[in-house]
């Protein structure tokens, strides 16, 4: 059954898999010392224009906002995020795990609010029994958001000002950076990006690799020992070949625009897919939940419609919207094709 | 100068002290097996009315909330509570420290309200990415609130029933149990609370001990190894006979009145003394934050008349309420006397 | 550069990557429901002879202890195990990480001893001061041992005795199982060894694959919410088919002889590798620090002979000896092949 | 009946509980802010002769080594200890509930060695899989020890050097400290001790206080945000009176010699009682276990002879020796009169 769940059930990107099977047989050095993973951070650091970043090869998303912000923070401190936070919602209490506590502020679409900071932060910076209370010390954000919205340059500019003023350092999810990077609206580039926060992952398992995701530090500012701590988090590939494979193959030159890399032509096909997606939707007279300009889309649901759907194809109940209706996400990737979004016009138009 | 900050500003109870005294010279037992530790557990029991209750002594409130709630969560369960919860705002992060989640609600006037707990629990348990979360496994209340409120007899049930219903245990923070319990406005009793929960402790501290908060299991039903788990939390007193003969003096006979214990007593007299503040604050002209019958008071006080005030006696800036105004509290105890009050009233008239 | 260093320094199997190849088009669900982990499981359970077995595939070994002991252990409990034991030594305190104290006894060329563990058990027990320490929880061998040498039947009997008179659950590190399993001193199977154990892990990323470590609870005594366990841990793939079709590759029939799976038969060649090296060092003159009948060898090497072939080949320092020799460890694995025997006797002769 | 069993089965020591009493109807500040603490500080910075000290009051041992060490060492940093460290062995895994490992190191008689942690910070520093270690992060040592031995000046001074070395800060748990520097044997003093250490605690509970310990960081070194850190970890009085009343008496001059002050007199009255507790003993034919200066006395009791004994004192059997014998502890304190020594004498000599 065609599926619109997530961008993350196919296999790799057949390009990637072809430079794992080229490799194969070669031998390596192991725990990330390999060729590969040493000519991935060169391209990275390349593409992001830092080229003092370091960069370290972690597994799945929650490993690595687990290890990242475990890294960054000390014992006592807490991390601050929007309530929709994949950190706060969706990781199984992984970063209380390690000790710290998820503060949070609301989320505006998905989106924390530099106004919203400052004021937390002035508060805190005040109250006379803050020393009684988790200390902030740093920020999350995510790009795109688990909503599918973006931030705008400015956006991230004014929370980049809050941070400094008070000694935040700034970390992005990227979970699906790629996709957050090429949308139509997104205004501004990863080397930017990496200007204005202190640790940010380009996300390889929604965007191509089978797994892996690459924790950048741009200016060369990874914490003291990271190494041990990404071991300590459990975290740490034996066969670092892996990660580094993959990421060498998403950050070489697109086979199809050698204008760009392979992630960000894959995310910018999947963003055209969702482009034609919203239309579809849209003609099928089904109200968005919210405005993404990403490749998730929201819809609200009648739940008979729902039902009937369901037995044509796969989509995610996202949340209840009120009795009669659901909110339901819609998903494209690298590996939609149009033959995908043909079948699905067809299946919106007959249901 | 004279201070309405706190209920535990002031050394022991009068009572409490001269136990302490009497029984300095005599050798005892350690960790808690000391004979007045065994005492002291006799009377609670009978006073809770629960004969298999299991109790322990620690030493003071975030403490207990630790160590109780990491005894009886398994690592990959979290607490639920009001957001204005004790555990939530104003404990540095100490239950995140072992590792759990508080799972937070909206506060109702700082409390935890049945509708909200059974709403979240129905969402929850129909969530298909349920076990991507932390997982609720209990649920704290406090008694009386941060905010000086009570829950009503009606309230508990309906959390009781929600609680029994998902499977959750119900504990109650009673770091300021005696001043609850004393409302006028309570309409329940000690034991009536101890069959409703699963777990509460008895504020000592803030009542009339030096240190102390005593631990009830009201149905024998402590955590397997509760006192390694107590002593891993560093809570364990070596000369546990210094909580078992506060508690013992303060559920012994109230010299002023055999028919109650002097926790209960003292308590009382801390909230007669609420009442007449009360009237003081609003003879004052001082609109209330909230309408509390405990011994903590919240008024709006113009920025100005603070300044002044504060020149003359102590209280605490609870939160900033607007531009021009911030939330004040102040607080009777055991120790607060008439004098106390006719000071109050000369200062508030004059300034 | 030839290299004897690790077992991790190749790619996958060849037939493990043409089952990557192979399903890479397909679409799967997520999170590890995927039809090839399940078809895995099912093998696994058929080759363990535990139909009842719960399974699930995580990632790296680490990870996988620290997963695993935290899923068994409550927050006051340790794991027993050996001071050589891999989660004491070379996790970088992953364990302590989650909470628990690893509870060292000695080491008996790297494997625990009964009697040992009898002791302490019966010390423990009757100490009067027992409440005031980390309590055992479980106990952890490794099979075979970070030295390289195996458990016989009658040890795992005894320590099995022991572990179910104090009721202790018996994990087994099985990072290497493979390498154990088919050394020729080897006297059990694997279905025996799942009757003996509480959970054991068959290791993949050692034994073929590119990564993954196939977790088993015999009696389908998985911890209760482990799955959530797993993504508290960051380990949990969204790609969970990466896992899936590796071990579906591996528990699948072996093209070189349909007696056994794949998993075995390359063991089998890595030891029948490893006995001809073991000739290869003795004939070197190259007195063996321990004797090991796996993959991995260990031998006494002065240091001048030392450096002169490392210009040759790569193995690795395990330990200084004394002043003038250190412990080396050569390795083979289910990718040496009798050409690598070749080069190592010509450079052995020469050097 | 009359017991030898520990120094800490007392109240408080007469001059503590009088303080205790005559500011009792004082208010004060809470949290530690209060005059009694600010004035037992100063009087410690005076003692220690460190005049910029930071100053910390906690409650009990556990707590606050496992409050210490968290504060000072990063998350993926271990303290190295003797395996007979109270850390290691009666803490209940208090260290490792905040994530730390624990790094023995044999014990002699009780002390760490200097040489033995040079040899393995030599070790660890040229070991080639050390990023795969918890990294040591400071050393822990106990001053008298577990077994009532203490350090000499050479030996603290060699300690020191591989500290300053290595970058390690040296800890020292001081639970019985007053006992230590009063030994006989002791060739240094408290301030000379302050100079050598990062951290030390002077123990309060087991020296005549009813609770306490005073955490000093002889150069103002305090990590930063102690006060949170305590606080998270439950350590923080409300009433930090307590604490501040008690060290303010037992640093004030002595009533019986103006030349030394409360603590010191006090503890120095144990010693004098040990050396004839000594003699009884050593008169009563019981061999002892180890040759002990302090206040603890290990001698090696034929079972028989323990059991008579017990019917009419109380002591501590601390672990089997061998079929026939056990290894029983005997302690003096602040407390223990000539009177008892007349009884132990008595008994001793007619069982």
């Amino acid at each position: 059954m065609i599926s619109f769940e997530s961008d993350y059930n196919n296999g790799a990107h057949p390009e990637v898999l072809r430079r794992l099977v080229e490799t194969n047989d070669r031998q390596s050095l192991t725990y990330g010392f390999d060729e590969w993973s040493d000519s991935a951070k060169r391209k990275i650091r390349e593409v992001c224009q830092c080229p003092k970043a370091s960069i370290y090869f972690l597994v799945g998303g929650t490993q690595t906002n687990a290890t990242v912000i475990d890294g960054i923070l000390q014992s006592y401190e807490g991390v601050i995020c929007a309530d929709t936070g994949h950190i706060n919602v969706h990781e199984s209490g992984a970063i209380e795990q390690s000790g710290h506590k998820v503060i949070t502020l609301p989320s505006h679409q998905g989106k924390l609010d530099a106004a919203d900071l400052r004021r937390f932060m002035e508060v805190f910076t005040h109250d006379e029994s803050r020393e009684h209370e988790a200390q902030p010390g740093m920020v999350y954000i995510t790009m795109p958001t688990e909503l599918g919205t973006i931030y705008k340059k400015r956006d991230i500019e004014t929370i980049r000002q809050v941070c400094t003023e008070y000694e935040l350092p700034l970390f992005v999810d990227g979970a699906r950076l790629g996709y957050g990077l090429m949308a139509d609206d997104c205004d501004f580039t990863l080397p930017w990006l990496c200007t204005q926060c202190d640790a940010l992952y380009i996300g390889g398992t929604k965007v191509g690799a089978l797994c892996g995701e690459a924790v950048v530090f741009p200016h060369g500012n990874a914490p003291r020992h990271f190494f041990t701590i990404i071991k300590r988090h459990g975290a740490l590939l034996a066969k670092g070949r892996l990660t580094g494979i993959q990421f060498d193959a998403l950050f070489s030159p697109s086979p199809d625009n050698p204008n760009t890399v392979l992630y960000f032509s894959i995310a910018r096909h999947a963003i055209d897919m969702a482009k034609r997606m919203t239309l579809l939707l849209s003609e099928a007279h089904l109200p968005f939940f919210i405005d993404s300009p990403t490749n998730q889309q929201f819809v609200i649901m009648p739940n008979d419609r729902m039902h009937h759907l369901e037995s044509y194809m796969q989509f995610t109940h996202w949340e209840p919207y009120d009795e009669e209706h659901t909110v339901c996400r819609f998903v494209t990737s690298w590996a939609t094709t149009e033959a995908d979004m043909d079948q699905l016009a067809e299946l919106l138009s007959r249901y």
